[in-house]
């Protein structure tokens, strides 16, 4: 069965759970009227399953290889690379100003959920150009604006993010590539960064490489980074490309996944000219780096979205055909479709409302940039304080939905042709990069938590609470958050961190879960409107699945919450061997 | 790092958990003397890390091939099979009336357990083995026995479980394979097998396939279905070969994980004569294939201990060794091993006492195969309430600490290279084959829950309570499985189901915490006798880890488990897909 786009689905969630029509009353978002909205969701959708779709499996079995020193992509890529250019599908929440539509980021979102669950691996690539044009647009100057935005916002161009080095992973201070001033402003690049995604590639004409590095006699650290702007083709102020930077492509890894998704080591500078500009101040790196990352961050926190919802369809549509035995409870004896199997009905339910919330987290942060946009009064915080239970629970969830669809197909499962597997090895990075996990829930504990002295985080939980003063399960959740929350206040940084990773995946519940709620909620009272669609039934039980059965497994998390460190380093390193 | 064999650790719950010492007590294994008993476990470690181990990534690359019509292994896996065979590894088990040593049960789980965590695709081989010798052992002829277990026992012949069919997987009532009486005794074997692992390979002189086939005018269904000895090669009354069987290699499948075993389509008796005998009486196909099953899917949820085993000692490896960031905690600015890291340290805690715990049970339940052997009252009710409890949860904490391994490894996790991809990969199936984990629930509310109208469960939760009595969270968990346990005696067959999955995982948690509790008090009593080891230090903390943070989250499924199938039923199968 092919990919179909969820488009009821998508606008249902752009309704209730972004507001999209609020959005559209500021002169900002003017364009995002109904009709556009409803064209956008369905014209990406139609594009997303004609065009990305086809490509998945040529993308896993052929992969990005690399050629003579240039990374190829497989048969179709570049067409539809192309096709999604002209269709201005890369432009639509890119600033007006320089050539974008000027749409509002949920949208964008949308755009990126069809195109990524058509094919995951293929749609990163326009993840890392939105970060590249993100950090240009808050950091760089008008004339780096007006010569790299415009091409960048249609896609001609792409982008990437140049952090990792092989000593510096989720600690970025500890990178040592330089910026040597030519004396004109320009910098000379040297040093090699690895895990450059779409690092190189032959489906956009030039590359934007966004690269950190250290100017002489900084400060050691972070406070020493710089963030320069590197092209592949160094471009002359009339657009021309002059000549290409000294940018080699060391090799591409040999991953588990995302196979069409090259991932480059790239040796900037080693052996020739290699100029690099300044964005934004010398030693301001670690600031537009934040700003690169943060968008890409809810990005790949709906890369789980996006598996999920593959993996969902694929799962459903094999068990409605695949016939196994009889139901057990009888009375026929006659074999029938695996669906009417009670475990299997719990699994694809499990799916379905797993994907469903992991949607609403995800469409409700993004809704959250679209109002920092407007400057709506606390909701950069919003953003700051979803960003890592988006994150972590989106990917992580992803995983989860991914394996219960490899086990609905059973052996068929485990073996590539299916696609089911593909999902599972796809999506495993995302719980990794752009900051593993593990830092987001660290993230959470320190800097999210902190925010106006807990405020923010309490507040949250108290419009939950009172949303939820009917639900037992989630406002029991809510309560157990809350002293988990207050806990978290007054721990030692250990015990906070041994307990972050249990307090993010119960924050992140009892958030889905509200909005799960939400959702309910909305769904009853279009039904009570005389609504029949089987669209509104099926979200009312997976919403009623999500409260019911997995909000509660959440409470399983508080008490590992609350741990504390001192088991951890109960153990020296080398006995935790022994 | 190279792979460990964990020989303390197995000796420890050699004595403490499958109480070895009381098994050699008895004439039937009177040769497991403590001194054979540590050579053994000893020496299959040694033979584990230097002749499977590493065979591991070859095997993942290069994987098993169809060349001409036969499987060929990668290099080297023919060389480690002989000496596998030469040091009479495959025989600890095997009857010794047929060349067997006649070594406890448990001794052979230990074997496979390091050979596995080793090599996990090579030792699967063994495993089918092992299933073929049960079956012959136990419903074949004199003769048979004769003919065909002493090589089998040695490894000069391997043996393979032919089961599936296209149209016929968890649902084997539905095979089609016919076995037509050649008026001799003995049938033609006609119809086609899939997902035969090792079905074909060039390690072993001979194939010995066991194949469930239906003879003419039987009843349909199971009760109609009948096992057959089909050798590869046909086999005279002096052992030589006569003529190979007409049985044809179609394809061998392209698989997420597990390269090096070939997964076969075979064509049994397509175009020419394919001769096999009837195992145990005609229309006992189903009864003689649970004995070859049920010991095999132990060794399946063992699959899950090697894997936990590979995957947590690499982890540990590369947390001791990769540099990142200073603790957040301070004082110190300089960098440190990740593994000081409280997050990093609670996913290599929770890998380690997951680990131990499957172990346990995994070896409990062999104890028990032993016990029955002994003829021991209640041993093999024991064996069949902990069969589907090891199966599911030995597999699926199996994945869970292979993923965890790929997170503490970062981006590297995620190239293949590093080698946790690969053991991700392998592990997924162990949760598919052999009766799917939803089988193996519905096989725990159905048939176990049932004997002794609820007794064998009952007390097993009651001998736990007694233990526990100190122990707020396991008497506590303990206490929600007795009351699930109660709800399911009385439950509808689909609410039981509905539940089935959660329950079992109840089950599995409250078995592995009593069992790593034993190991807590076990190990306090020898440091409390003076023994200062490391390994008794890492063994209380992973314990205590187990019972304080990984037992109360089993409560979660409470909920789930009685949660009935109403709401899964709510939607019909298409409007799921709404």
């Amino acid at each position: 069965m092919a990919f179909s786009a969820p488009v009821t689905e998508q606008a249902f969630v752009l309704k209730h759970i972004v507001g999209i029509e609020a959005l559209s009353q500021h002169d900002r978002f003017a364009d995002a009227t109904p009709d556009m909205v409803q064209a956008i969701v369905e014209g990406i959708g139609a594009f997303a399953e004609g065009e990305f779709a086809p490509l998945n499996r040529i993308g896993d079995t052929v992969g990005a290889r690399l050629k003579d020193g240039k990374v190829v992509m497989p048969e179709g890529f570049v067409a539809a690379y192309k096709a999604y250019v002209a269709n201005g599908w890369g432009s639509i929440n890119a600033p007006s100003a320089f050539g974008g539509q000027g749409l509002p980021f949920s949208m964008a979102t949308v755009a990126l959920d069809s195109l990524g669950a058509a094919n995951m691996a293929f749609a990163l690539c326009p993840i890392l150009s939105v970060g590249a044009i993100e950090a240009i647009n808050h950091h760089g100057s008008d004339r780096q604006k007006q010569l790299f935005l415009p091409k960048l916002s249609t896609g001609e161009w792409s982008g990437t993010m140049n952090l990792t080095e092989p000593q510096a992973g989720s600690d970025v201070g500890a990178l040592k590539s330089t910026a040597t001033p030519r004396g004109d402003g320009t910098y000379q690049i040297k040093g090699t960064k690895i895990y450059i995604s779409f690092g190189d590639h032959d489906m956009a004409e030039n590359i934007v490489h966004l690269v950190l590095a250290r100017t002489p006699d900084g400060p050691a650290g972070t406070k020493g980074i710089s963030l320069f702007l590197v092209p592949k083709y160094q471009v002359a102020e009339d657009g021309s490309f002059t000549k290409a930077n000294d940018i080699k492509v060391v090799s591409i890894e040999h991953k588990m996944g995302i196979n069409a998704s090259p991932t480059c080591v790239l040796a900037f500078g080693e052996e020739g000219e290699c100029i690099g500009e300044l964005i934004g101040p010398e030693f301001g790196g670690m600031r537009a780096m934040f700003t690169m990352m943060n968008n890409a961050r809810l990005n790949v926190g709906l890369q789980g979205v996006q598996i999920a919802e593959a993996a969902t369809q694929k799962a459903i549509w094999f068990a409605r055909e695949r016939v196994q035995s009889a139901k057990a409870s009888g009375p026929s004896r006659e074999s029938v479709a695996i669906v009417e199997h009670p475990d299997v009905r719990r699994m694809l339910l499990r799916m379905k409302a797993g994907t469903q919330a992991i949607r609403a987290l995800l469409y409700l942060a993004s809704g959250y940039v679209d109002r920092a946009t407007l400057g709506e009064a606390g909701a950069q915080e919003m953003v700051d304080l979803l960003t890592p239970l988006a994150k972590t629970y989106g990917t992580d969830m992803g995983s989860e939905i991914a394996s219960l669809g490899i086990q609905v197909h059973g052996g068929m499962g485990f073996v590539e042709e299916t696609g089911a597997a593909q999902f599972y090895r796809d999506i495993r990075i995302a719980a990794i990069y752009e900051g593993t996990n593990g830092i987001q829930a660290a993230d959470l504990v320190g800097r999210k938590l902190a925010m106006q002295g807990g405020d923010v985080i309490r507040n949250h939980l108290a419009a939950i609470s009172q949303d939820a003063s009917d639900q037992p399960g989630l406002s029991a959740l809510s309560a157990a958050c809350a002293e988990v929350t207050e806990y978290m206040l007054s721990a030692s940084v250990d015990d906070r961190l041994a307990g972050s990773y249990a307090y993010t995946n119960m924050m992140s519940v009892v958030t889905a879960g509200w909005l799960m709620l939400k959702q309910l909620q909305a769904a009853q009272t279009e039904i009570d409107a005389g609504d029949t669609s089987p669209f509104l039934k099926a979200k009312i039980v997976a919403c009623r699945y999500y409260l019911d059965v997995m909000v509660p497994e959440a409470f399983a998390f508080k008490g590992s919450a609350m741990a504390g460190a001192d088991l951890l380093y109960a153990l020296d390193a080398e006995d935790l061997a022994a």
